[in-house]
């Protein structure tokens, strides 16, 4: 057994997942001085051509929460990261004749999130580990945790045999289908559940325009929201966008040919048609990977010794419609971290600390962004819905700080918490239906009168 | 890889797990003529002395939905299991003084659920698999299924290396650890759930008392209830009860020594602890294991081409205390094997439809046996539930078969669905709580008149 040895009095962190929680979870206890080793079982992504990387990862919008928890653990990196973003201001909704684009803002005051690519986003969290001289392990799969009550050990497999490595403390940000949480399970008793979303994903590609510009809006999130299902699209840097097809299975397997797929695409998104081409769309339809969506949920996070801890995905996959995945994985690090300052570098306080303490928020953020489908590919096109969020930002703007949209809570507040954003959102939606009845009311009480008095000017004429 | 032919022209079953629900489910197969072949990774119980299987089963109670399965696989091997039961025709629940118990019938016309040693069950079902000719095959531990869509395959670890079996059919029943349920979802979209109980349960024995016979009542189920903790007890055919001490896990931790446990047991238990008797307790609690009690769920059961499917514990691992566990495992085979009937023999559209069919009364009968915790440990010593259980069980015997007490729907009636048992106890429950009101109501008016009468009397004495 190969146990790494302290270099300094600082304990020793192993990290399992070399993903975007997993970089930026390391490069949060390098910089506190910790030795911090992460492993990762895929091959180091500067060694594969970037053409050839997989399909199914959904673009990503990083937002307040992500970028404060960048900011704690090194504020010249989120300064490096905002200048490769695309800021997206509201969405633009596109409709069924293709003609009609309206674009809804996100904020009250023209606050965006940020479109980035997100192989870019761990190329960079990965450069900087490089720096701080993180020992990261590529082509590592973790096949065992030993010893997790006392002093961790993690076996993995390599191409030539398997190392195992012992560490003071063990962090798994392996994924939704997280291996270290199933290692975890195994000795301690772990609630679990995963449920899948009746929806299929599939990448689409929309390319710059002739003059290798935007094709469309830069600064916004598009979406053809078609009830059963919609499309999205967000930019890239280099003119590009990448979309993303969501539907329930059955659509998608109803659809037996490539040409009924474009045919399909010619009839509900008849611009988005003409943006994707006909070739890439039978393309897509014939070679891409279809993702499924699921949400998962663990809890404790943490061992019972509070010795390991999962987090990320590992510990709460949600699906990706309120754009917090990875806003809500770098959270997880800051609110851990802070844990570990406010417990005086205690590591098993924190971890024991952390379970509980964010649990009410992350169950609220996976519940969010379930119901937000809801919204995105529905309600965005509802009267009702509109007038609703009209009033919303409207108190937003008059009562600032003392009223606030559910979106700014979340994407653009990252001092209220998830749950507590949920609580004074339930509150402010009771006011609303009100205030909505009422302006019924009156615009009723209104019309009666104006009938009366049309009535009597008849009467008398 | 070893592909074993049919014998004849029925379709081929490999089961995995030789339990009680497993070897019920080989049985079924074996007599309708299938080829079916069933496999447990531990060794063949026969060759294990008794006293030396281990402490973490609580006895079991088979009642009419078991027997109705096993009398629908062979009549005969039914009366052979009756045999050996211990009826049990209701509770009997013990006071904390030691000296009152009182009992509380399960049924209206003395009906019983049955004690029965799970061993001794278990060894019948395989020596009939024997005679039936079914190829057991013990110590053979499962690694991985293959090709579960279109023709499955199992591969087995033995001592001496690696095997692999192909089947027509594969059927998961190795509990609620299932590795073939792990397995299946590696290929599938399959929601689940694990959600551990707050509770640990310690196996203790009362031994025959000194002429060899049963210390209480053989005739009853023993409950001890403590509301946050309670000790059961089923009487063993040697006069022997087995008794299950539950309680949550911070009330045995708080528990340091076998002096503290055996003191426990003297003041919430006197007459229990003199049964058990003090050496026996102090073993138990420096030896026996605590168990833990959780609640699994997955969904679907069945893989998507109808080729692989899970029933018993794997499918929905329940917690004790309906006493239906078993019962609704056997069902579960009874369930499956009438599907097959109903196709005409056509095993794929069986196992799809199970899933759907069985679903909702899988998700009763797990919720039913959580709420009855509540009830055994505290409810049954609660003067308005026994009020409206007296009332419930008088309307049962003025009403029979058009008013049925939920225990009774559960336990007695094979006939009637989990589900629909619950749907008809929640209109019966409205109703008694009316009922329970006007007899209050009536108490009341009746006092009152009384009073009324007294101080007329009183006024013009």
């Amino acid at each position: 057994m190969t146990t790494n040895q302290n270099v300094n009095d600082k304990p020793s962190i192993g990290i399992v997942g070399a993903g975007l929680v997993g970089c930026l979870a390391a490069l949060a206890f390098t910089r506190k001085g910790y030795d911090v080793n992460l492993f990762d079982l895929r091959p180091n992504p500067s060694s594969i051509d970037r053409s050839r990387r997989n399909l199914r990862s959904i673009n990503l919008a990083v937002s307040n929460r992500g970028l404060r928890a960048v900011e704690y653990v090194d504020e010249a990196l989120s300064r490096k990261i905002l200048e490769h973003v695309i800021p997206m201001q509201g969405r633009m909704v596109h409709d069924k004749t293709g003609l009609k684009q309206e674009s809804q803002l996100y904020g009250l005051h023209g606050e965006c999130i940020n479109s980035i690519d997100r192989s870019y986003l761990n190329d960079l969290l990965l450069e900087e580990l490089a720096e701080s001289g993180v020992k990261v392990y590529f082509e590592h799969k973790l096949v065992k945790l030993g010893n997790v009550d006392t002093a961790p050990t993690m076996e993995f497999a390599k191409k030539d045999g398997n190392v195992t490595f012992g560490f003071d403390y063990i962090i798994g940000a392996d994924g939704a289908h997280s291996h270290f949480r199933h290692q975890m399970q195994k000795g301690m008793r772990m609630d679990f559940s995963q449920k899948y979303i009746d929806m299929q994903y599939m990448e689409l590609y929309i390319p710059p325009d002739p003059e290798k510009k935007f094709a469309i809006d830069a600064n916004h999130l598009h979406i053809w929201p078609r009830h059963d299902f919609m499309l999205i699209a967000l930019a890239n840097e280099d003119g590009s966008f990448t979309s993303t097809f969501f539907s329930p299975w059955h659509v998608i397997e109803s659809i037996t040919s490539s040409s009924e797929f474009t045919q399909f695409f010619k009839t509900n998104f008849p611009d988005a048609y003409n943006l994707i081409g006909e070739e890439a769309l039978v393309s897509a339809f014939d070679n891409n990977p279809r993702g499924s969506l699921m949400q998962i949920s663990a809890y404790p996070y943490n061992s019972p010794h509070g010795k390991a801890i999962i987090i990320g995905d590992a510990a709460h996959s949600m699906v990706p419609f309120y754009g917090q995945g990875m806003n809500c994985g770098f959270e997880d690090v800051r609110i851990l971290m802070e844990l570990i300052e406010a417990n005086e570098g205690n590591i098993e306080k924190a971890f024991l600390a952390y379970s509980p303490q964010r649990k009410d928020d992350l169950d609220a953020i996976c519940k969010l962004a379930l119901d937000n489908y809801y919204e995105m590919s529905s309600k965005v096109t509802n009267i009702w819905y509109l007038v609703k969020k009209k009033l919303d930002y409207t108190l937003g703007s008059w009562f600032e700080n003392r009223w606030l949209p559910l979106y700014t809570m979340i994407s653009f507040r990252d001092d209220i918490p998830y749950s507590k954003a949920v609580t004074i959102e339930a509150k402010q939606s009771r006011i609303l239906n009100n205030l909505q009845i009422g302006l019924v009311g009156s615009i009723l009480v209104y019309g009666a009168v104006q009938g009366a008095r049309l009535y009597e000017k008849w009467k008398y004429r």
